[in-house]
């Protein structure tokens, strides 16, 4: 008597990527409900069971669906808003701007109906995600029919989602708790990285994996001088790290892996961690490339991942296996490196156990749930097919098949594609609702890319507000009596002095009312002009210059916006792309003093580069009102004739002006 | 007044790629007979000209179409046949074998016609090509429609298509003669590459070419090796040697350049030579990466291509154009590098540039021949676009866009591709021929596979004939009565002595029918024993021991096929992929004596590993009949008994099996 089921896949190359890597020609795939009742060659299944529906494969490969182990998902809502740069340029200057902006419940639900849309196209049938609102995420995956592990984002940073990692920890629990036992959705706690994530969090994450029994998602190793960083703060490379903080004892899926060492190999496989590995991010952001080949030798499970599509730009896993069996080619020096079959194990059977879903799907195997993609074998580019090697489908699948090949996707025994119709999202609707909101992100970017101010606001870190000044700047052949000055204790109350060398560096843009941006970084000097340790750094919006002129070239400057200058002088320049770059230093003694009960700083400069004879001095002094720096003007006048300096002397402009010409002249 | 044109592609998104590379929102294309004749907004150019047919190209972009800069064309038929193999294994066991078995005129046009229409579906409208038969591909190629640049083969090996290159020579001059001036063909002269072409070749090559004012298309620094063998066969890298044997005299076209050094560099600048970066082939027989950014920085023109597609596995320049762009940053650590409006000029104005083809293609340009696609920018996998960024539709078209996603392809002005249907080709015919073709080498390399003898004669060099050998093997404990023998000149009279350390490798096959291969290094020593520079390899099919026995021991081995070993013994071992390998080593004193007028060598062997107390003494003689041979055993018995032999000292097996059983016991 002939069993009934749902489907049966008949006539195809069956591709099981079971233990034995068995392949079948003119094989066919029984599915009742959600699961894989049978596989043999189409004859015997045909013979033995009868189905509610046929489907004929001739020609095509009849596989597992493939296994998206490490993205961002929402993040396909800003593929291609920011390309080519630096990573820090491109993480704080774009995407944490736009993120902190934008990204909301609906924006992460349109952006998962996206990814999801464009994984089921391209023979996705589980991914691995990690970002915020995790829960409206799950919702979004779920109603389109994939299967997902779906990390919640905890980081020390204010979230979009959670003010502070406490909130973040609280929503992760309800997250997991109204998921768990899913039929598609397998919850996940997700401490972005170790160097965002404080040991405090790291074991609070790690607690909250283990009472739960779920997956933990975290991003490993990424960089050479993430590890750099490591090994100098904490005296061991990364996975010592957060095995120290109990992440090796969850079920571990560390993103990227890229620096990491033998003994750290070995670690992960004995924890059974996934690490996932994600060849064009790895590329595109120049970070490396894991030892992929080492480590499956070793036994970690390692899968492929996109990363998110803001740094890929897509959700092709074709072409990242495709990528992957190259590159462990590449750089190795050994073509027979990762060969197609491994290379397809990785996106397929060891990419589920990667994260942690080996026992449900990854292969065709009987019992496990069906989540099986139909691929093309013969259209034009993927011809001829030569049948001699046994190994030659995976040749074909990994070198050369595009994700425009695959046919039909079934995920968990659901049609979700069907010749290449999507039947469970509406493709013209998401990308509709999608384009409004890049229109947004762009009128957002554009509206911050020609204010140099909102630029600076965008990175963070700024102390909003103006500050004024009323200062006197001074050209002196010698200095002898002004420090006589400001040393006579009978004259002058000296609060406090110290010594740096300045570096300064200023961009210009084509609009001079843009106003120019100083990078000013103080290296403390000792009593002996030797450079201590010591440093600070701060960037300055220097407005355009509408300053007020009272007597003796005493000047008002208004609009400096301070911030933190915590990136690098290279990050600023190709974050502001300034039309021009100057640069000037300097070695500055500062006296803070009272005088006539009013506080002041004097500056005593020599400029070193480009190099200016003599000195400068400088009086500031900083103030409120309009009546406040008239007060201080008279002071300042009353200064200058005390320590012997003429009108003549005196000069108005900014150093960066006064030695622009200088360098003219 | 309208102008009358023929086409107008109208309200596309229009990136010229020209100098200034102008991109137009919203702009048009007007085209009449083979040439571009405007470009401008459409409102503009709908004004201005009057179209026998318009093309709405809304959502698409209209752009130059691709330049395939480097492949072997017809190696279409051949891809996917041998995988993940070393590039010796896969060249000389694989491609060279299949190449001298089934290369032919038919060969190749159908492969042309395959190569194509893949090409064509993929949005390239000129490639260069290096193969066999050019006079065939040439026009298959101008059948299809598209522009190419087309390489006759001249190397010192007997070819497909010629005995010898003098043969070569004059089938190119003939095919340029042919082809020269054609409006889709230009004809080249291609030396396969310097160290497959000796001096006289390369000047005769370069001469032909300046005659003609034809490119020149070659192989350049593709491997390390390749490098160094050049530094110590000739003192310089490959650039210098090539300029002094006249190439940079000629339109060069160098395909790779993997290895070449800032001199070379600033050679082929000056040279106005061509570079093809192939990176997905340079990935997979794990090559390495072409410095391409410094190249370009001094000025080289490089193009991408991908190379045959036996080693790539397709055509695919949207994917070769990316990976060009992910492997410039994820090898130098930069992930500015290359970014991708320069990865795309490298695929069309500088690519065109490369194949000396920059006056006529590579861009859109009032005047230039009308090579042009259609590209949907609004698939799935491309939304949403972002408009603030001048080069996000750079990125998008490197980074994500697919060649599914090419709509329509001109070239010269007709029509090859039309909302994806082949206008030129027959796709499902040329896929029936294709499969047939691929049967047949299907069946060749199973036969070859399933016997050693065909293995060993497809890759060449041996010497096709059965040697026969009368032999006798003794263990004896010491020597001193043979070799005081042997050098008696009354007994005997001794022709040649030499010693030698001898290593041998033995192949055994799971089935014991196929014989042994054994792999025979000496290394001669001189009188002391010392080594000398001097070796020799030899590799020996032994035949399934169908021996006959004499008298005393005395075997007749037959069925001895040897071939000159010139490559390596791992080289061998992933050809033949033995089911165990066996080595052993020894110490070989050789004695060839005339005794009773008869030749016989006569070895004194100690083995040295796996290590033998005592000696092997062997008394071998070549024969050629039944009669010679029992001939011989009379006057081996006679100088056994003079050497003092004993029966019970004498052995009968191979030192393979002798020593096996050793090992085991």
């Amino acid at each position: 008597m002939m069993t009934q089921v749902d489907i049966i896949l008949a006539g195809g190359t069956v591709v099981t990527m079971n233990e034995s890597r068995r392949v079948l020609e003119n094989g066919a795939v029984a599915i009742k409900a959600d699961q894989i009742v049978a596989i043999g060659p189409t004859d015997q299944i045909k013979a033995e069971y009868q189905a509610s529906e046929t489907v004929d494969c001739g020609g095509r490969a009849i596989m597992p669906g493939l296994i998206n182990a490490h993205t961002h998902v929402p993040m396909t809502l800003l593929r291609g808003v920011a390309d080519d740069l630096r990573l820090d340029v491109w993480l704080m200057g774009y995407m944490m701007p736009i993120e902190r902006e934008f990204v909301s419940p609906e924006f992460v639900a349109l952006g998962t109906k996206l990814g999801c849309a464009e994984m089921i196209r391209s023979g996705v049938t589980t991914f691995c995600d990690m970002y915020y609102f995790e829960d409206d995420i799950a919702q979004a995956t779920a109603d389109a029919g994939l299967r997902a592990v779906l990390g919640q984002s905890i980081i020390k940073f204010p979230a979009p989602d959670a003010p502070n990692y406490e909130d973040s920890l609280a929503y992760c629990r309800k997250f997991i708790q109204r998921w768990k036992g899913h039929a598609l959705i397998v919850p996940a706690v997700a401490p972005h990285a170790h160097y965002t994530c404080p040991p405090e969090i790291l074991l609070a994450c790690a607690e909250l994996a283990r009472e739960f029994d779920v997956p933990l998602h975290t991003h490993v190793s990424e960089t050479a001088l993430e590890v750099e960083n490591s090994r100098a703060e904490h005296d061991m490379p990364v996975v010592p790290w957060i095995r120290r903080h109990n992440l090796l004892e969850t079920k571990l899926i560390a993103a990227h892996c890229v620096f990491i060492d033998e003994g750290e190999m070995h670690s992960l496989a004995h924890a059974g961690a996934g690490v996932a590995h994600n060849p064009t991010s790895n590329m595109k952001l120049a970070s490396g490339v894991a030892p992929v080949q080492r480590m499956l030798e070793i036994g970690v499970n390692v899968g492929i991942g996109t990363d998110g599509p803001a740094s890929n730009n897509d959700l092709d896993m074709f072409e990242e296996t495709r990528l992957a069996a190259l590159l462990a080619k590449g750089f190795s020096g050994d073509p027979t490196a990762l060969p197609a079959r491994d290379a397809l194990a990785m996106a397929t059977c060891i990419g589920a156990k990667a994260v942690h879903l080996g026992d449900i799907t990854g292969s065709l195997e009987v019992g496990k749930r069906a989540d099986i993609i139909v691929v093309d074998l013969d259209p034009l580019h993927n011809s001829p097919r030569f049948g001699r090697d046994p190994n030659a489908i995976y040749s074909q699948l990994v070198y050369v098949s595009k994700s425009s090949d695959v046919r039909h996707v079934f995920c968990n025994g659901r049609w979700l594609m069907r010749d290449r119709l999507l039947l469970t999202l509406d493709e013209v609707a998401i990308k509709q609702e999608a384009q409004k909101v890049a229109a947004k992100i762009d009128q957002f970017l554009a509206a911050r890319e020609g204010d140099i101010l909102s630029k600076l606001l965008a990175i963070g870190g700024l102390a909003e507000e103006e500050s004024f000044e009323v200062q006197v700047k001074a050209r002196l052949e010698g200095v002898a009596s002004v420090l006589a000055f400001v040393t006579d204790l009978d004259n002058i109350k000296q609060t406090k002095s110290s010594r740096y060398r300045q570096y300064d560096t200023y961009f210009s843009f084509a609009d001079p009312e843009a106003g120019q941006v100083r990078i000013r970084e103080d290296i403390y000097l000792d009593e002996h002009d030797r450079p201590t340790p010591r440093t600070r750094t701060r960037l300055t919006l220097i407005g355009p210059t509408h300053e007020r002129e009272f007597t003796h070239s005493i000047v008002l400057n208004r609009s400096r916006y301070t911030a933190r200058g915590d990136q690098s002088v290279r990050f600023y320049r190709e974050y502001f792309q300034p039309t021009s770059v100057q640069e000037i230093s300097k070695l500055r003694h500062r006296y803070r003093v009272l005088y006539q009960e009013t506080d002041f700083a004097i500056n005593i400069d020599r400029v070193l580069e480009p190099a200016q004879s003599g000195y400068f001095v400088e009086i500031k002094s900083r103030t409120w009102s309009q009546n406040d720096a008239e007060k201080k003007v008279i002071i300042i006048s009353d200064l200058l004739r005390r320590l012997g300096i003429e009108d003549s002397q005196l000069v108005k402009q900014e150093y960066s002006s006064l030695l622009a010409t200088a360098q003219l002249a």
